[in-house]
């Protein structure tokens, strides 16, 4: 392996990947079975500062502050991430308001958000088992769970009721070096075969994985929910937004018909580029249960509802195959869904609540991932530039997912 | 076998069990393999009247008439069936109401209810398979299906959507003579020790088994559903009615541990007896939602919600535990279950719509019953007298299930 | 419509489509929907000879005779099929051997195989529904089922005990107008966008999709059997046979990775086009259990068996995943499957044999070949050379799948 | 609460419960919700011995001592347990023995049997959650697992690779103090309204649970992958044994019609007395096969093998129903499961294995046993005389389970 790697690709790694890079041996690197593995590992060591910057607020509403703070000691069962990078989740505007009053926040003193982290396992609680440093590690809204309730026991831990929420309940991944569960962080492994010569591409994993952690397992997770079967029809509602447009991805990958609700031509265009096959724009149809299941020939089998308006979940109990699956997966504060129960008891329909997924789902929405069935459009900002981006999520105007540089 | 069947037994069997009974050899009855089946089966043929007694009514709301009218003729698909017996359920005094207006009721010229009848095959269409005259038929709700749509195709034939309904598109079970669907009806087997020596027993266990027709079948499916595993909680809504007690029944046979909600102490003593475990008087408790979480450890892991106003079935969002089941089964004209969606999520609820059960769940109701583990509360009166049933039942003032004898 | 179709087109399909056609007029093709369903229906009836070529044979291994014979009356619950191609199946020269001693084979005086017939409908039994002359149909294995078992309430008709198989107790397609039970034939849907302009287009369609009413269905069923979840490992020994061909795609298809077993170069490069992902070379491997592993990552998390001896078969219980489930599909005379209780248990394997499709099945296994997911390999030889064709299947000659076009 | 407990009672429990018990005063008593839960924590602390009484062997089949050793440090994970009970199973008899080489056996320098110890926390580990000391804890087999893995992650943690096992990779239950992993043992929760008015019956209760830990596990998780539903046959093979006893008691409690196969009057006997509906004697039946498909019509639905002879286990496949499932639970050491493809396929049989229990299944067997459901049969001797027990064990001479009582 190590003849393969030409000595200015390694001290370009060397140089480009870790702003603390020191000079590693051939022979250190060689120890390492791929150049991918080695880059990311040749220091035995890394030399982790004091402080770090990362954004703040004291109170929900409170201005969002880009400060210098404490780098975090990472508890016996804990990583400390070196995070990269971060995806910016609508759950995290609805934390920073405070929409959701179920939640107990913890102040300590501050708030951090962000749970869509991606980045590299810099330190090692005493009682972790099974990471090592230079892994490739994603922080996850469930941070931790209790390990012995009668959920977490069988791979339920979501509902977990002593479950800790990054950035809710722990503070995120919208700082530079931050601490989470061992046990629910993610593994990221790029496929072998990734060339990661230099910090391009290897950035470019990194960013484009972090979405997956939330967004993506998110949808993943709804999926298996509506436990289609290969052949059946998935209607995805705003199939053309950040969620959309991977949901609309991963049902392509897992073997179901896609048929989407959006708006817009080049929505239209972008769902059957993703590999949609029927586009209902809401907009134009005169009449929209009927236009659903004359494409569908009686309904789709299941419906993913990402529109989150009561209007919109609704209306999905009357365009549902009779025995279909309708699957809420959104967390909207003060949406309801009505059904009429002769409807619903007719059609032997099926209201499926989904929240996020397991360590399994995880693991699984990843490998999608990394086999490339699934992609992510990003576009990346700064950090310090959170401010913005949620003014812009107010406004309606965010198109796919924005993901944060750390070190910008 | 014939040695064992006294001379007089055989004679009371002859003449009480069928008006039409005529004289019947020794030879006759030993050429069946018991006496039950041969008293049953002792003529080769039944002498069919023309005419018969039967309730009609020519539109919604109309006087119900207790008239003579025309025995029908099975059609080559179709038994006739000599109906002894037939439950009275509220969905005849919907029908007969015209509440449900997705139904397209026929009346040719007249509408005869009735979906729980219990009777003897007396003839037989030319293209029916797996019946013979004497045999004992169950008339369900469910009279016939397509057999050719993708929900036929996979037993789910309640999904139908050309499915026919016993007194609602096709005429049921409140006459003497009714014809039926030979595939959709069910096989009546009295278990092999039930010693049916005269008329009592046998119009005993007729009368009993009408009610699980359409009462038993629909809560055993609507259990089924649950997808509850042994040990796990049940909370039946309504759990001292007509179908509760046969809900507490089901569920206790299945293993699970019930927990009912109804009020008042005879129906407490009530719901005891019948295997309930947990017993909740809304009308005596302060919180009901804590109250069932402290009696289950955490909420029902399934709710069965026979009490069908949108209140009640809203609630039981509230008290179900995290990852639970709420299965809808009536068909309240108007009624509507509301869900909080933010809640819906995170508890990971599924609300499931149950509709009347199958061939096989028809079977395997029966079975329960003729094993004995499932038992039906009834009060016998005449068929003339279904108009004054339907009269209480608008009252509320039935207790079990009420069950209409032909002959008076 | 009808202004689209081109007089020229027409004649073509009306003297060519069929033998017996006669003229039609413009307005009979204007009562269809469209011009495909129209050319195959433009008649109203269709004048059905007396005798009809076919391959026959009166006894186990006798000689198989192409003969002039009647053509069968359908029965009140039949259609009349005119088959226009029937695939091979290795059954049908188990079925010609007499190998299975299970099978009450029905010599009326003679036999006549086949169960992979596709064709025109043009004639109906009385009692048959859903059908109408002109339609397209297929000839399954699995002929007819009684419809009242414990297995066909629940759609597992092919585990009725009085079904009747095509092609071994009730003469198959092998003829060119074949009777076959209306419920269980198959409905065969061209997609919409198909141009069937002349004879060409539609005789390709009908030559193929008719081994997907063997073979397709038999592995669609098995991989459904498998209950592996999209992104799992499939194993199929051999990957690049007729039927392992069809395997490949179906699984591919269902959003599976698929692992194959089979030899040579020529079949790598097979498996590969069709969508395989790691090709094992069972002559050039070491150590295949290890390979295999290796290759998945701890193993396949189902195999389905194809290849079909005894060695094969209880070699899969060493390689399979824990928790893994192994499916045996075909049907060796003699094959025993050994598994280690001591494995068989720690590693908590599943050994599912699976049986034919059912109706649901048949409809899947027909609909993903219509999407063009699934394409089979074919090479069509005139009916009369049947006795060829089993020469070559018992010398191991045969590569895909032979069709036998009846009109030759 | 305290006033209902009489002086001499506290005083009995305080001296006959611990041998180390000390004064306690009323106020200490008062402070815990029950008498019971009072009684065995009333010491705020334990004094643990340095030594201990135990059974240790150096290599497999020498000679078994009973020995003083020294009392083990729980590690940070790991709670120590004053083990009052353990059973003895057959498990325990093959690692002695060294029969499955595929175990890693730890002698470190001996190694200490015992995989169903019942008893009470002393010691509890740094990191361990959900725990304190006096709570009461089981010890299992699957002593802990990695929680990492791919079958840790879902629950199926008895599949970890890493797993460790009491008794076999870990000192096990055959000692006076016992480490144990704090996420794998089982919580003891006696019914609240047992009355543990002194020793006895605590001591009872203890005695009567331990063989729950892994005979009554073991057959519960057999049962569930049965996927049997509640009125359908299971069949029990070694119906009256140890663990049949357990099964036929849970199979009931779960809704199952249960037929046993064994031998003898007095096991037909006890096994009516559990529930069992159908026994056969294989010893008098003349056709084994014919009686159990007519007692069950057409076949038991699931078979549950505790006889773990290949000929016993290769049966079943004969006589379980069509669709059936037969479960392998037993570790016979060499035997093998045979089955003829062609019934397998044409049956579409399940031959599944079952391996230890998980958590959540550890708690649900546990709940059965509480509610009364299932009771063990056991008999008591002292831990030194385990060497004899074992002798009984290899003469067939052992009735029901041999629990130690590790104060004798």
């Amino acid at each position: 392996m190590i003849n393969n790697i030409p000595q200015n690709m390694l001290n370009i790694v060397k140089k480009t990947l870790f702003s603390s890079a020191k000079t590693a041996s051939l022979k250190q690197v060689a120890a390492f079975s791929g150049f991918y593995r080695s880059a990311l590992r040749f220091q035995s060591s890394y030399s982790i500062p004091e402080t770090q910057k990362g954004i703040v607020f004291y109170h929900h509403n409170d201005e969002l502050k880009y400060e210098t703070i404490k780098v975090p000691q990472p508890k016996s069962n804990e990583l400390l991430v070196k995070v990269l990078y971060s995806g910016v989740c609508h759950t995290d505007y609805h934390v920073y308001k405070g929409d959701w009053t179920e939640i107990k926040y913890k102040f300590d003193p501050y708030l951090i958000g962000g749970h869509e982290g991606a980045g590299i396992v810099v330190g090692i609680g005493s009682q972790v088992n099974g990471w090592k440093v230079g892994d490739l590690a994603g922080i996850k809204w469930l941070q931790s769970s209790c390990q012995t309730c009668e959920h977490c026991e069988t791979g339920e831990e979501s509902s977990c009721s002593d479950a800790e929420l990054s950035g809710a309940t722990h503070n995120g991944s919208f700082q530079q070096y931050a601490t989470t569960d061992a046990v629910q962080a993610a593994k990221l492994t790029p496929p072998e075969e990734l060339p990661i010569w230099g910090k391009e591409k290897f950035n470019e994993y990194m960013a484009k994985v972090s979405p997956i952690l939330c967004g993506g397992l998110t949808v993943y997770k709804a999926l298996k929910a509506s436990n289609l079967k290969p052949n059946q029809w998935c209607l995805i509602t705003g199939c053309s937004g950040g969620l959309g447009s991977l949901a609309t991805q991963y049902a392509k990958a897992m073997g179901y018909r896609v048929i989407g609700i959006d708006s817009g031509d080049d929505k239209k265009q972008f769902f059957k580029s993703l590999g949609g096959e029927v586009f209902i724009d809401f907009k134009k149809t005169k009449d929209i249960v009927k236009e659903i299941q004359e494409a569908t020939k009686g309904g789709p089998h299941a419906v993913i509802n990402l529109a989150t308006s009561s209007e919109s979940i609704s209306l999905s109990t009357k365009y549902t195959r009779t025995n279909g699956t309708i699957v809420l997966v959104g967390l909207p504060a003060g949406a309801v869904v009505k059904s009429d129960v002769f409807d619903h008891v007719i059609k032997s329909l099926k209201i499926v609540g989904s929240y996020v997924g397991n360590r399994a789902d995880t693991r699984e929405a990843l490998e999608f991932f990394n086999r490339g069935l699934v992609k992510s459009e990003i576009k990346t900002v700064g950090l310090s530039q959170l401010s913005e981006v949620f003014k812009d999520m107010e406004a309606g105007k965010i198109v796919g997912r924005v993901v944060l540089d750390t070190s910008l």
